[in-house]
């Protein structure tokens, strides 16, 4: 079992990595200070997980509520559901959440934590690839509103983070693979080793080998609390988090949040910003071969969705500066293992850069 | 003009306090650093204030949000129609808020800044007593939910706060009265000197004398920015501003938040609270005369409502010890300006605190 402190002070917390972990009631008796604990997870995760976590919280009192599986869940109707069962059960400032699922679940589970008499402990259980190298670290909580995503939120850290990498093995082999892009992220915006390391394992990599399963998720976590532990709450560092993000979400909002998981569209989204890169005369042409190279071994796309103009995705693109008042900001890399946030980039590259992928759409 | 600071690190901010300061451009100039904003305001204080605001202004992009006056608009439901207000209009992370109004409007708009993109800015402008010496001052923010008050909040501190004395000669005299009690609260748990002038100013502050409420206002801010530096997220020392909250929510929950005022439920929960502290053997006899006197010469209640039994009062106060799996706690006088927050008391001084109190009921 590997262990990474997010290093934040009075708030710091461990991130537990390994083998058959939710198993184990020695991981929970170190980050549980209650004996009143609610889980919080969906329809699918309940049928193959809930039990053994409920059974490893031996001598815990122990209150669950199972939602439906899906994005559509994550609103301020839940949050007010699971805040009314608190009450009821009299669960008080020093009681615990746990979040037993994907993204959706750790990020309504967290808020419910942040905000439930103005901010209780919880902990993260992810059992999504993306999950447990990404969302469950770093306190970024949220519920969408119908108007965007993640648009009622806080920055609200959890207790503890246990990543159990066996879980992973169950998962379907897309979501396995979408949650690989945001592996590759690390390795592109600030970790050439990492990203070294996965040209030369795909294959154990996407055979879910048991020590790489652990490697990736491990250093994807140790790079994701040195951002985190730098700048929490995003004014800086922590934007390179979302490198091919912004074309990213363009791409999944032009698709209405179908047909493409999350990380489908982040491998894109890091296709277009290192072309762009390579525009701004700031990435190789041959980092960029081996990045496009990387991305479709795994299995991520490297061409946009058919359905989509290419007006729609600079359209989209924009909503953030709009909103901002101000001039678009965009990840960019210098080389691989090196990004920058950064709005001094050549507009026309933008547009050139769509545009030569919207011209590839077969 | 004074200006009190409260001290926070990066996050530290002004209070002003004086004389018509909301007509005065230069004092938003000073705490905005956005050109968008919203106010957001009750039916009742938008007719008195709001346009004045709104013409010193002048040069920000300004929208505003009315609401009908009343505790039962703080709700989610509040906060999402703000929030829907927010993206239809394209605000964004730099973007502020402006809480006009008492303590509802405060506590909606603060939890509603402090959600919104996992918070944004938001200026206070209270325009009651209580407001401007207490709720608007050190984060607290929340709204209810059907089965408690303030169950859903966060600790979110504003930019700045904008008091304005002056509003405060529009009060209703009852509305008035019950901030004193919180005034009179600062008093008694930390500053003697304080305690001493009002008994000496009673007339003065019944006539609401410019200087005197510039007086009462500023001594209370400072009071309360000086806790909550100490002690932002009520770890131990805020704990002490409860001081006769916990007798007071009981007599408020008891009359379903009907009929007494908030300040009058605490003026009466203070007595109660020095009348226990008596038993106990901290509080002299002295003491305890001069507290009952001082509230009952402001015109705060000295005796329980009719209509209380007390077995109910009782109860209700136990409620917090129930959620809390723990021991009750009590925020208690050793002298007058000097309170302590405490697990050990004798349980049958409450008892018969509660006892004595209900027995004097004509």
């Amino acid at each position: 079992m590997q262990k990474i402190i997010v290093e934040l002070g009075s708030r710091s917390y461990p991130i537990f990595i390994g083998e058959g972990l939710i198993d184990k009631p020695e991981i929970y008796t170190t980050l549980l200070k209650t004996k009143q604990v609610m889980i919080v997870t969906d329809a699918v995760v309940e049928k193959l997980y809930l039990s053994r976590v409920i059974e490893a919280l031996n001598g815990v009192d122990v209150y669950k509520h199972v939602i439906p599986a899906g994005e559509i869940q994550k609103n301020l109707e839940s949050m007010n559901e699971i805040i009314t069962l608190l009450l009821k059960n009299r669960f008080g400032r020093t009681s615990c959440l746990i979040a037993l699922g994907g993204g959706v679940i750790g990020d309504l589970t967290g808020f419910t934590a942040a905000c439930y008499q103005r901010g209780i402990n919880f902990l993260q259980i992810p059992t999504t690839l993306l999950a447990q190298v990404d969302s469950s670290i770093g306190g970024k909580t949220a519920v969408n509103h119908k108007m965007g995503k993640n648009m009622i939120g806080a920055f609200h850290q959890p207790h503890g983070v246990i990543a159990d990498v066996s879980i992973l093995r169950s998962l379907p082999d897309r979501e396995y693979t979408s949650g690989l892009a945001e592996v590759i992220k690390y390795g592109l915006i600030r970790d050439h080793k990492l990203f070294m390391w996965l040209e030369e394992h795909i294959e154990e990599l996407t055979d879910r080998e048991s020590d790489s399963l652990s490697y990736v998720v491990e250093q994807s976590c140790r790079n994701k609390a040195e951002v985190v532990a730098i700048d929490e709450t995003e004014k800086g560092l922590r934007a390179t988090l979302n490198f091919g993000h912004t074309f990213g979400h363009a791409i999944e909002t032009g698709l209405g949040y179908k047909y493409w998981l999350h990380g489908e569209a982040v491998a894109m989204g890091m296709i277009m910003a290192s072309h762009m890169s390579v525009l701004q005369g700031w990435l190789s042409d041959n980092d960029m071969e081996r990045i496009h190279s990387l991305i479709s071994k795994v299995g991520l796309p490297n061409q946009l969705p058919q359905l989509l103009h290419s007006k729609d995705i600079r359209d989209l693109m924009s909503i953030d500066k709009k909103i901002s008042h101000g001039r678009q900001k965009l990840v960019l890399l210098k080389a691989i293992g090196e990004a920058i946030v950064t709005e001094n980039f050549q507009e026309s590259f933008l547009q050139e850069t769509i545009d030569f992928f919207h011209s590839k759409i077969r």
